[in-house]
């Protein structure tokens, strides 16, 4: 029987709470530093690994984390999801993108339909659907093939997929899988269409719409951006679009589209890289298989994420020392740190699915919580980020938690060897380093040298980036944020602080404004 | 007779903590709200202007902020910047940006050298260059011109005139100024100039290498990976490449590049982007013309920064806001959110620009400092961010202060009416929104439809981003983020938290490491 209790109703974080405080910088020091990282490592999905030596807990905090973890039930509650119990309490929905990569317990019958089925049969229409434009059976007006995929959509349905594109583009081009480029275009500044389109060549252009409900103000907004420009270049727009959409919205039937793939309200935008919002644009890019791989790799991590010993599933562990951090030790943002250029916009989707999901001060039944939840998220590639801001992560005031990732190998494979040493090691040897020098920090008479340490760091150590490799790092986070939202007692599906905006700013464009409002849209010339 | 003194040595900062605080809500509510949007507002360089009627400031607490500038005597240390003095106490060395930009105060002879002269003069070598380059007198050795420029380097010699090349690209493509497509490779990943590389003709790049000091190791690294892809090519590298660096560097007479242009030690990386740093790359790609109007921009914004009335300088003004925030309010971090897709990475060198500097726990004397300083800084552009972590804003349990910016009109002047609106009110009206929803919230009785309000925010409004705005812009955040060093009694020109990093990576490089160091590099392969 699952109970929703409040963190602050749970006796277990009290306990973890009540846990003697582990002095990183001497726990990472010597020996002992050395032993932790053999030991403190937790394995994942598609043969990553978690390793949170550099965390200020030890055996005593993990165990308490693990009660903590029991009393909240983080396991049942994970279960009741992925068998179709109505999660999104807020807006009465299950919560199913698990199920658009595996089938992880029973089978969902929602609406008369099998959920699972559902979602794989899309992904078969996707399938299909991108091998006729790879083989030239689905072309252009002068029968030409389409050479290009360009996405429209915002929040979900850019951020995640945009930042796959980007983790695999190089690693496909390196593989052969790369059938086609794409491009994205998410911001209603027309200066964002008009830049994506003025480069694109968009006689073999296939555009892919992508609004769960069919009324995204920006999205239909650049729609018709781009239908004006296909119509000036004397092209028909219904034979470059298709949709990405749900079976209800109002784009779903359109003549106006080539083709239209559906997800539904159970697949939260922030959670549908593997739906076919993700689907439509890196099938096409690199191919059906490539996506499947992908899929494989987050079915598995969904799959690492029910073991119960909380010392073998990162994803849980992970997401109990981020509550740790942010309710026992205080610490209000997390600094998310790839080592690597191909994962330069992971960070941004990090930033709205955790952000999004667990930026919020009401618990599940709308009742304010007493407790901080959610903590600001942002990051950079390293080695980028250490040339910017690692100045105020080592020696800054306050002290914010970090998650590296790094790959002990390249994905395009060129390199050079300068000073003895390739430019992929130089990067593993920046991101150990920087693991280190964080924990341990260094003595200095000159208090402007002097490094304080005991600022923690997690790493997720990985052989290479790959379909399978992103899927599993992908789905690692997606349940990371879950276990949070479960901690915190939240409805981590739901997104009502973003109405309000929507709200007003209509007002502003029907003139229905006063006061501030009135004042500010004068000052911008609305 | 300047004092430095820490922020808790200063009378006026606890005036200005004592202040009676301000109820955002009820100030930004009815004719109250619309009387401070159109009386908060402090005007800026190039036709900006500052609007900080949704911050959580009155009239007494500006006052109580203009005291506050007066005791930490911001004008006077700001005039000793300009007029040479040596404010880089770590590293003893003066802080001369302002110099690439204008003539603020006395002239400022270093080394023998006027310093200002020596600027222009740099940026009278870049101008002829580019000019020889634009007119076919600098060619590739198959007497073809040069089509793209690359620029090579890292931390300053990146983000900023990565940002001001994107800030610019579709305004120069609209008004005719466009002359070469640039690049940035910066990352010591390999993958990122194995995909620079790979979508550039190389026959016709002209590649630009920044380090000021000749020893950037990612700088070098990737230097080495160019040279070798235009050996494979065929290509005389020395044909290919220029250099902006010190003239005392190793790189400054060297046979290897066509040129080399100049900085100095007194011009910080994060600071440079107005310095040959910036000026080699954005000369080449918009033409010099264009690179003078944003100096031009910058000019302008640093002769504001010396008026004395808080009411009228933005800079001091914008510092203050935030030392109260930090200080007084308590709030941990800053988002940057311009709607603007052109400013798409200025968040990420505002990030550089604000953590880099001022992210310290020792005063500008090497004493540990009693108060939290620079805050943590993110941001992405809107519309985007909304569908993004603007649920946090809007609801997450902490508050985080909001720096939007907007320009009434869009770059490239291509739009499209939808619903009886453009794109571009569409992006202001949205803009307009934002800040009256985070300022006055919204009453619910469902309360995960509740909108606490109270959520400070400022925003800069200008016409249009173009060169001179730009510049503006820049140089006010620069001059911000001074006067808050100022205020915090801190050397915002050094940055020896970079530092520990580096020899710890060189340690794991040299196989000279144990404990945990040894570990961490053996699990990463190196």
């Amino acid at each position: 029987m699952i109970e929703w209790k409040n963190l602050n109703e749970l006796a277990s974080f009290d306990a973890a709470a009540a846990c003697p405080k582990v002095d990183l910088k001497a726990a990472m020091t010597g020996e002992e530093g050395a032993e932790r990282v053999r030991k403190m490592q937790a394995p994942m999905a598609a043969g990553l690994t978690y390793v949170y030596a550099a965390k200020a807990v030890d055996d005593g905090i993990v165990d308490a984390l693990a009660s903590f973890a029991k009393e909240a039930q983080l396991l049942e509650k994970y279960a009741a999801l992925y068998n179709g119990e109505v999660i999104n309490t807020g807006e009465k929905r299950r919560v199913l993108h698990q199920l658009t990569r595996g089938q992880l317990g029973e089978c969902v019958i929602a609406d008369g339909v099998d959920k699972r089925a559902f979602y794989t049969g899309e992904q078969e229409k996707i399938r299909a659907f991108a091998k006729k434009v790879h083989d030239g059976e689905i072309v252009n007006e002068a029968g030409e093939k389409f050479t290009t995929a360009v996405q429209i959509g915002i929040g979900g349905s850019d951020l995640g997929p945009r930042a796959m594109y980007l983790a695999l583009e190089n690693w496909a081009k390196e593989t052969g899988n790369f059938r086609m480029e794409a491009k994205f275009i998410s911001n209603v500044d027309p200066d964002d269409a008009a830049a994506v389109l003025a480069g694109t060549d968009v006689a073999h252009a296939i555009f892919i719409l992508v609004s769960k409900s069919g009324t995204t103000l920006e999205t239909l907004t650049n729609e018709s951006f781009v239908k004006d420009a296909l119509v000036k270049a004397g092209l028909d727009p219904a034979k470059h679009m298709i949709a990405v959409t749900s079976e209800t919205s109002p784009l779903a039937k359109s003549a106006d589209y080539l083709a239209a793939f559906f997800m539904d309200d159970y697949i939260g935008g922030r959670y549908s890289s593997t739906s076919a919002v993700g689907g439509a644009v890196l099938s096409l890019a690199f191919g059906p298989d490539v996506f499947d791989q992908f899929l494989a790799g987050a079915a598995e991590a969904d799959s690492a994420a029910k073991e119960p010993d909380i010392r073998k599933n990162a994803a849980m562990l992970d997401a109990m020392i981020g509550v740790y951090e942010r309710n026992v030790l205080g610490y209000p943002a997390t600094a998310v740190l790839p080592y690597s250029q191909a994962l330069s916009r992971f960070p941004a989707h990090l930033q709205q699915l955790d952000m999004e999901s667990n930026g919020k001060s009401v618990n599940r039944f709308g009742e304010p919580v007493s407790y901080p939840t959610g903590p600001v998220i942002f990051g950079e590639p390293g080695t980028n980020g250490q040339h910017s801001f690692y100045q105020l992560l080592h020696q800054g005031t306050d002290i914010t938690p970090l998650q590296f990732v790094g790959f002990r190998k390249s994905q395009c494979g060129v390199d050079v060897d300068i000073q003895g040493s390739t430019s992929q090691q130089k990067l593993l040897a920046n991101v150990a380093a920087q693991i280190v020098a964080f924990a341990c920090g260094k003595e200095d008479e000159n208090r402007n040298k002097y490094f304080e340490g005991g600022r923690p760091s997690s790493i997720i150590v990985g052989d290479r980036l790959t379909p399978e490799t992103l899927g599993a790092l992908l789905a690692h986070f997606e349940n990371k944020v879950m276990f949070q939202g479960f901690a915190w007692n939240l409805n981590s599906f739901d997104q009502e602080g973003v109405q309000l905006g929507k709200v007003l700013a209509k007002r502003v464009l029907a003139h229905d404004t006063d006061g501030a409002l009135y004042e500010m849209s004068s000052l911008l010339g609305i």
